[in-house]
């Protein structure tokens, strides 16, 4: 039999599991959490997320998302809210087009389950993985429970255990010429949770995401099943008028959101009492070169963890699972061949979704309080539309196609540079929509 | 009694606890290795590394520096080895300024047993820190020897364990918004020793350092006290015609010596069979922040390790004590103080090192073979002769001065816009020893 073990039952290292089944291997996941189906405990970090078209297609391949899509709300486009309260709509894609709201609890819980359900695949929780053996395939583990260590040996190791990978850390990073990088930037976050209505509906337009732009900070909101919405501020920890360190007391709490979202606090005036029910966290950016040793290999944010800007780290490591899947074909299950082929090519579009994750929070916290922004996001859906083939705007690129990230990344570039010639033209505001217009872009690309 | 634990007894290690015994402290340091006094192993790394200003006063504060000055050779300037076997020789600063090669096992025993010396300090060798406590300064080693755990607690800890730091992977690198970025540069390094004459005199001018400078990659040569030279061939991993992975065979090694380094050859006919004697080597530059927490703080390469090209790593290392020293008195031991502003005032300074040192591989490699480059060293040698308080060229900045880093990192940049437009005087090279020219620089600075 044919063995492989993944180290983290998280939403990656799970429907990884459900991969390898379908090649026929026996799988052994460690998990360092107890299971979240049956503990009342968190999957850590954020409450919800958006899935969009790379995850789907990653889950669809192995026939979990049609369980998935049961729990997904559409959201159509952003709602801006801005400090009158005013609401501005604009929409992701073309129409239909929609991220989806997911939860992060059900969804790994959906997948841990698809994993089971193969019956090839155990998951071992409260197994910590505390050292790697990158040559002899060897794994110790400590078992949370009882205390003791566990050995395991293998013939594959799959890192799926997240940004703070034990996997990367105990292993890789103590390998010769192994290139790491960990960058916090200087905002952190905090999640609220806005209660449903009595009646349990939505107090906010459910199939949108909500974005409370604030130039230099943000309030976000995602809607989940039961009418209530994940709201997430991102701000910076210290330093400046609006951050972290000044927002403390319930007065302060009170004061700060009454005057930046007074809209948002209309909703919610108890905010100060549950300003506490989770707590600050922390954003980094983690890069690493190479993913992979011998027959280990990175996958999901232990390869490249990324800010949440872009909603695509999940999508990023579902893709991994895309990526992975086609190589394995190729190489007909040589593994170090696989790894080393998706380690090279995988690499450049992870730093590109990293990059491109930090300059969607530029996007999100200020360009689209922007009227210019919009309306040069409003010429390129229009150009789009009648050139699909010429334009594909950035935005749809990374979250409604499977363009590699670095190519998105890199057409966004010039595409921004034909953009700014065309915002330059003497009365775009009125003339945004002739003819003219459409002519320049023409001759531009 | 206070007692302090530093981890390492390297070169600043050892060196640290000569202080901290001066200031009173009972001071434990534990070391990985051996005793390298007693054991016959090497200290690691360069058999014979440079020693310059910051290093000597550093080492003169407590006294160490005499026992040094018996062993250390004065290196006056650069003695550049073409094709041809042909010599040009550039002084490094102005008469009697030298830098010193040393000898890393030999300096290191000393700082030991200066260490040892003062009564106050003592070295458990064979301890291997691998784990630690920021928040109780709990640290755990292994006992090489026996295969226990040891524990020991402690009130305030200094990480002096090189470059693969253990306090900062197991122990900083774990705590919330630390950044850390290692990353392995293309090339790598291999040692040769070039034997002495048989009568023991040196092969090579003893009062240089010796360099084939070929462009992409070169090698260098430190003269020892014996009568050898150390030398290090810089080089690509691989990729390129001239690169590690290309010289294998004693057939490779040779004919690459033959044909890129003739002069060198013909001293040293028998290079293929001493090829192996020294591993192929990679380099790191290693970057951090904050470089403390709580009661526990980073020195020398375990916050800044950098590649080696401005004979530097050492001399920032000492310069790191003289910082910490001075941060002692002003805050009267407070070490979370003292470590607060160290790490903040002083990590500009190693992000300068480790930029001034990746600009100084260009240097050495490549420009100092341009006639060019040589003569714009020399016009500025020359204003700077003339004008000692407007003008100190950038290389005696770093290595005789203790100017911080970052600003002699930025008044390099200054200069450097400076003569290349004093370079772009038509006739420069006729005209170079002139009036005019001078003056052009006077209007500049
Ligand atoms: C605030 C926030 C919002 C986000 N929003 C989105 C979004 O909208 N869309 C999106 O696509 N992405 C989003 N992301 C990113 C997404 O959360 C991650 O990319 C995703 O969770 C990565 O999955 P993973 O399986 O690689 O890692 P994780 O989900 O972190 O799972 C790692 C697993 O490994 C386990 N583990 C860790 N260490 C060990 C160990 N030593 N031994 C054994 N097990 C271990 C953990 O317990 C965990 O179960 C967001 C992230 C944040 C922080
Ligand atoms: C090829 C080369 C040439 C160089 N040339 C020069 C030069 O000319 N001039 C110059 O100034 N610098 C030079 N350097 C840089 C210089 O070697 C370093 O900057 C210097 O050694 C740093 O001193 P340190 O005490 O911080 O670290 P190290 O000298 O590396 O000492 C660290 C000590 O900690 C011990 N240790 C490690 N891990 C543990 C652990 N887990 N537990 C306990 N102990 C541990 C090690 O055994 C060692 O004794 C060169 C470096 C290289 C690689």
């Amino acid at each position: 039999m044919k063995e492989a073990t993944i180290v983290g039952a998280g939403l990656v290292g799970s429907l990884w599991a459900v991969y390898l089944t379908k090649a026929g291997y026996n799988v052994t996941i460690f998990e360092a959490r107890d299971d979240i189906r049956k503990a009342d405990i968190s999957a850590g970090k954020s409450i919800n997320l958006a899935l969009s078209n790379r995850g789907w297609k990653a889950l669809e391949t192995v026939g979990a998302a049609e369980e998935v899509r049961k729990i997904a709300i559409p959201m159509y486009g952003r709602m801006m809210h801005d400090l009158e309260g005013n609401l501005t709509f604009q929409p992701y894609g073309k129409e239909n087009e929609a991220i989806y709201s997911t939860s992060r609890g059900d969804l790994n819980a959906i997948l841990m389950t698809a994993a089971e359900n193969t019956g090839k695949a155990k998951i071992l929780y409260n197994h910590q993985c505390i050292d790697i053996n990158l040559q002899t395939n060897e794994l110790t583990f400590l078992n949370k429970k009882t205390g003791e260590q566990v050995h395991h040996k293998t013939d594959v190791i799959f890192g799926c255990d997240g940004a703070f990978s034990a996997v990367r850390y105990v292993g890789l990073q103590r390998t010769d010429r192994f290139n790491f990088s960990q960058n916090f930037i200087a905002d952190g976050y905090r999640e609220i949770l806005l209660p449903a209505n009595e009646d349990g509906t939505h107090k906010l337009d459910k199939n949108a995401l909500h974005i409370w732009p604030r130039g230099r900070f943000m309030l976000i909101a995602l809607p989940n099943e039961d009418g209530s919405y994940t709201c997430t501020l991102f701000m910076p920890h210290e330093g400046g008028e609006n951050a972290f360190d000044k927002v403390n007391t319930r007065e302060e709490v009170d004061a700060f959101f009454k005057s930046t979202f007074p809209d948002f606090y209309a909703l919610m005036p108890q905010i100060a009492d549950e300003w506490d029910n989770h707590p600050l966290s922390s954003l980094a950016i983690m890069r690493s070169y190479p993913w992979h040793h011998h027959k280990t290999v990175l996958m999901g944010d232990a390869a490249h963890a990324t800010v949440p800007f872009y909603g695509q780290g999940m999508n990023a490591g579902f893709e991994d699972c895309t990526v992975l899947w086609e190589l394995m074909q190729k190489h007909n299950e040589n593994w170090e061949a696989v790894f080393e082929e998706y380690s090279a090519t995988r690499k450049p579009d992870g730093d590109a979704l990293q990059d491109l994750s930090l300059y969607n929070y530029l996007v999100m916290r200020d360009y689209v309080a922007d009227p210019m922004f919009l309306l040069r996001k409003k010429i390129e859906a229009k150009f789009s539309t009648l050139y699909p083939n010429k334009w594909m705007p950035l935005y749809s690129q990374v979250t409604f196609s499977d363009i590699r990230y670095s190519v998105a990344h890199k057409q966004g570039e010039v595409q921004n540079q034909v953009m700014d010639e065309v915002m330059a033209i003497p009365g775009i505001e009125e003339k945004w929509d002739s003819q003219e217009v459409i002519d320049k872009i023409l001759s531009l690309v």
